[in-house]
């Protein structure tokens, strides 16, 4: 891909991501995390991987505005026609289209070619580690959601089985479990170095809060009559 | 003080608080490092104390629309109106004022009764460890302000000298630097014992965001011409 191409798709994805400055970082992340996925592999396509990578959250925008649309799905469309408009042509237009599409756990759209596979990859790392853990708290402060819920005996709920949105929830039901999905090999290496880090860090957490209300709620017992 | 008075000053909170998740849970919190604290100190008031716990951030909601206002002093006022018209004498008023305006670094505003100290530490214990930093990265979330700058060069900046928010910055200029600040033996125990896992998290974040980028753009750079 030529410097000039790179920054024309550069400046569309930042144009669609408007102010969000999260979702420009992850984008830059998600770029240099497939390139060095695709470092270890065989017959990659540059010009499909870099330009899905660039453009693959361009519908995140229309997805915040009406969630019953899928980011993936209207980000392919979205993709495709940008690059059909712009001098690119059909086939590589297709090819993009196809790795926007199956970007996302989504049993109907999974990723069949290479780059795809890289940049589902990719996207993932950056729910691993300790960007999965920033990235989530992020999202709970932008929604206003909680760090955790507390059980009716008054301990702190690890996220099992929590019905009510919480940092600890989202830990439990997807970060934890992100390990184990991955297609490529340097990109299942990559989130495994980095599982420690967010295991520590909720483990910490789960520590911390729960010794303050084990301790906090038996001295207040003691205090009020 | 009786489970009444407690039911009583715990709804007005509640009231206060709205609907935000966040600062509910730091509330109580703040009020069980307190009892932690007081278990180790002599002679404390443990109605004034469980009063200002539980009343010190009221007044978060009239800062947040008009960030110009300080919420300890606005608190201060508003905890010593709701206790005088609500049958608290005015001598138990004064103390609870005191330890809510002196509960944030100010240099004219110090805590300088035994509540008022255990407040202010307690309240900084949730500067410290995980919660200083997932209390960070929530507020980022709720401001749209990014994780981290990106120097010149294309190096993601460990927030010194940052002049730009972000929570590198935050944690640079803020988080780091609260363990030397306590006014009790217990509070600066307890957030001692927390220091290292904010600073492994910090530490880990920026070296899995460095790897990223660095790598990332020197294979970048050799893709694109």
């Amino acid at each position: 891909m030529t410097k000039e191409t790179f920054r024309k798709l550069e400046n569309y994805m930042l144009e669609c991501m408007k102010d969000s400055a999260h979702d420009k970082e992850h984008i830059y992340r998600v770029l240099y995390s497939a390139l060095d996925i695709a470092n270890k592999e065989e017959n990659v396509d540059y010009d499909v991987l870099i330009s899905a990578c660039l453009l693959h959250d361009i519908a995140r925008e229309e997805q915040n505005k009406n969630p019953s649309l899928c980011h993936a799905e209207a980000g392919a469309e979205k993709a495709y026609k940008y690059l059909t408009e712009n001098g690119f042509d059909v086939i590589f237009a297709e090819k993009v289209k196809h790795c926007i599409k199956s970007h996302r756990f989504r049993k109907n759209n999974t990723p069949e070619t290479t780059e795809a596979k890289i940049l589902f990859d990719a996207d993932k790392i950056d729910a691993a580690g300790t960007l999965g853990i920033a990235r989530t708290l992020v999202y709970q402060g932008a929604m206003a959601e909680p760090l955790y819920s507390v059980l009716p005996d008054g301990r702190v709920s690890d996220g099992t089985d929590d019905k009510i949105p919480s940092f600890f929830q989202e830990y439990k039901f997807k970060l934890e479990k992100i390990y184990s999905r991955f297609y490529t090999v340097r990109g299942k290496e990559i989130a495994e170095d980095r599982r420690k880090t967010a295991e520590s860090f909720y483990n910490d957490m789960l520590n911390e809060v729960s010794s303050t209300y084990n301790n906090g709620t038996a001295l207040l017992n003691k205090t009020i009559k």
